[in-house]
């Protein structure tokens, strides 16, 4: 499996960095301080010729002086040493090398790209890059990319073909509070590819969720192989640039890749179970989802509570639209329901609490419908009002699920202001997603429904 | 016009809150405490049989006690006793009643509501409600709520059917500082309306984008002729529940309007002008960017800048399906956008500075764009980076736009960390439209040309 070749990449017992920098704002010195930072617990040696210390720690000429093993070397030099620098690492016994350099084939720089690939092959080096911005991973607290330091971990696996925009998005999941297992900036795809990617975090228990930024493929008979293997373990969202004529031309441009018909890139994501996002903030609404929730059960029906009926109508359209089923309320579970709220609510589905409803309502008709195997889904929907705490309603929905017989999905929309936005925060770190506008929700809630049948119908439990 | 006859609704020289309370948290104490503290300059008296003084303000038994003229009433009682309420508001010569009381029509209580509406007529009196949460118009600085007190004052007027819905929306637009001119609770609209809404802030000079949620309509006839009207002055932004038959059902549980029909409802906006959104965040963009943009140029070729090659790429597809051309660069303007970036940029559209740029070569590209007249609108984009920090980006935008010699509609995307979010927000506060995804920005962008185009098929110049 190609994916174990990567191990080293993953989980090196030590690291070189070559390029490594006394200057704050170069390339060498930021990567060199997000590893130290970041609490990598294995050994990490500077290579330049022209330092003594770096950072506190001891500068080494070349790689070949370094008095240990060398599992894995991060490369920032420019292009044309980057040849003589792998030769060097092959000769240490380097297993995977980082090579961060620019100056490649997005230049037009083809047959230094080949000699790299093929002094990294010579010496069984697997190769990420070139022209990246390094690789995080959260396990090892190996955080070797120029990006911001303080990734929160989590089980989101993200892999970049963009380099500026997979930067921007590290700093983007921090303030948004979205954990990841993996960062990988594949730039021009020399060696490590998707497929190899896709191979490695199917595997990887701390991964639970694969999310891509892609333009072009390559190896695309590969890419698909694995990719209908890996969505049947765990789910894959690709967020495809190039949907438009234009977009292509854009994609030639930028990386070179070749991005084909869009026509065939859905098809073949449709066949190979891949769920493809529209956007940015659809592929990370849908990870997180995916991420946190459990199963739908095989009684799928949805039952949405609310305090606010406008939302309720909201919810309910995008239920349709996604592909949501809404439980017809049976009569007894009405009745249940009535118990929650004043005599001008509704027990029905939606089931509106009105605006009278506190935490205490909330919490009752939750439960209920958490405790009733004729429920699969519960939304959860809330407008800020005077009477129901934000923060006491998400509390509410925590605990109802804490103690439900069984784990069921739960996504959750909270419009409001400040206080509201941090009851969205607290329900997403305890593993409910909460978004501030219900569609966002209910989408999420179709990527899972979508991902699951697609494993059905291809055949699993 | 009808819309005149609501002047003492949003211009009260007086007003009397008959249902004053002295105790925080019921609806007769938010109301007033909202009205004092905003900062309303009319005269205000609360009315309240069992109190002396309320809030440091002496209270009336009864809106005719009180020593002066009363323009406008809010009346928040039960709803058995709103009509000998409205009895002395008429005989007081009350010209307009906002009845905040709930328990009519929408608990089917329609002949109480019929009633309260005669006596309304009979006294010449105008009559918001009932069921609703208040009203907010900025201009007089009258925050008639019991929502949230600290609402942004501004150029969007929004009209809620859906009580909590409106108030949770009040909210956000704080927390999204989205500043409104108007918050108009429509509740059961027993005799104010939305026909009667647009007639008014077509007219209302604070007012540039009227946003209205809709779960039905009331006089089908007047709405589309006036909304026609009001069309070809300011953009009118719809949020119209009940897109689905589940959605058609919920609606009848909620408010009781017949929604009817959704292919209905499509057709009637479209041809009225109405710019219709899918969701809450869709309108507010759009009503951000329509209250904030110039119109678009005759030459309405759109114009790229980004300093990451992926978000570029994003946003071409997204221009595309959105209808906005992009202009193929002429070979002068390749030669100046050169000037701004590396070897390895790219001058074509989209113009990617790459992520070496700094706000140096971002000001330098965007200032030719916005100086060359064959570019109609420009479209900035940015990826965080180390070398560029994202407030002096944001600065740059500014300063161009700022020394340009014609105003063109600019619109903004910034994906990043915490700084890029604040870097967002000195953008929007200073009219520019800026969101956190390329795709949001140019869909607001779209809803501007899509009104532009409405009118000038109509035969606006």
């Amino acid at each position: 499996m190609a994916g174990r070749d990567l191990k080293p990449l993953f989980y090196p017992k030590s690291v070189a960095v070559i390029g490594a920098s006394r200057t704050p704002g170069k390339i060498g010195y930021e990567i060199l301080r997000n590893i130290l930072e970041y609490g990598y617990k294995g050994k990490v040696y500077p290579v330049n010729p022209k330092a003594e210390e770096i950072l506190g720690l001891k500068s080494y000429p070349n790689v070949l002086s370094i008095p240990d093993k060398v599992d894995m070397a991060v490369i920032a030099v420019p292009a044309k040493i980057v040849p003589s620098v792998l030769e060097e690492c092959g000769k240490k016994g380097v297993k995977a090398v980082v090579v961060i350099s620019s100056g490649f084939k997005e230049i037009g720089n083809t047959a230094l790209e080949e000699q790299i690939v093929n002094i990294a092959r010579k010496h069984s080096m697997r190769l990420l890059g070139p022209n990246i911005f390094g690789l995080y991973y959260a396990p090892p607290k190996l955080n070797a990319t120029f990006g911001p330091k303080d990734v929160l971990p989590g089980s989101i696996a993200f892999i970049s073909q963009s380099g500026a925009l997979g930067i921007a998005l590290m700093g983007w999941t921090i303030l948004e509070e979205i954990g990841l297992s993996a960062v990988v900036s594949v730039g021009n795809k020399a060696d490590i590819d998707d497929a190899d990617l896709l191979d490695f975090f199917s595997e990887d228990e701390h991964t639970k969720v694969i999310l891509i930024y892609m333009e072009g493929v390559r190896r695309a008979k590969e890419f698909m192989m694995v990719a209908k293997k890996v969505a049947m373990v765990k789910p894959v969202i690709v967020i495809k640039a190039g949907r438009s004529e234009k977009g292509v031309k854009a994609i030639a441009s930028h990386t070179g890749s070749l991005a084909g018909s869009d026509l065939i890139y859905s098809a073949a994501f449709k066949q190979c179970g891949i769920l493809r996002a529209s956007n940015i903030e659809e592929a990370f609404d849908w990870a997180r989802a995916l991420a946190q929730l459990p199963p739908i059960p095989k009684r799928d029906d949805a039952v949405i509570i609310t305090n606010g009926g406008g939302l309720g109508v909201m919810a309910t359209d995008a239920c349709q639209e996604y592909g949501i089923k809404l439980l017809e309320v049976p009569e007894d579970l009405i009745a249940e329901f009535r118990k929650y709220m004043p005599p001008f609510g509704s027990p029905y589905n939606p089931v509106d609490l009105t605006g009278q409803a506190t935490e205490k309502e909330y919490y009752g008709a939750i439960a209920t419908a958490l405790n009733d195997e004729r429920v699969g889904i519960v939304i959860m929907l809330y407008c800020e009002t005077a009477v129901a705490n934000p923060m006491k309603v998400a509390e509410a929905l925590l605990k109802a699920r804490k103690e439900a017989k069984t784990d069921k999905p739960i996504v959750s929309a909270m419009i409001g202001g400040e206080e509201t936005e941090k009851a969205i925060r607290e329900l997403n770190r305890n593993g409910i997603p909460a978004y501030p506008v219900a569609e966002r929700a209910i989408s999420s809630l179709a990527a899972l429904k979508k991902w699951m049948e697609w494993r059905t119908r291809r055949g699993a439990g």
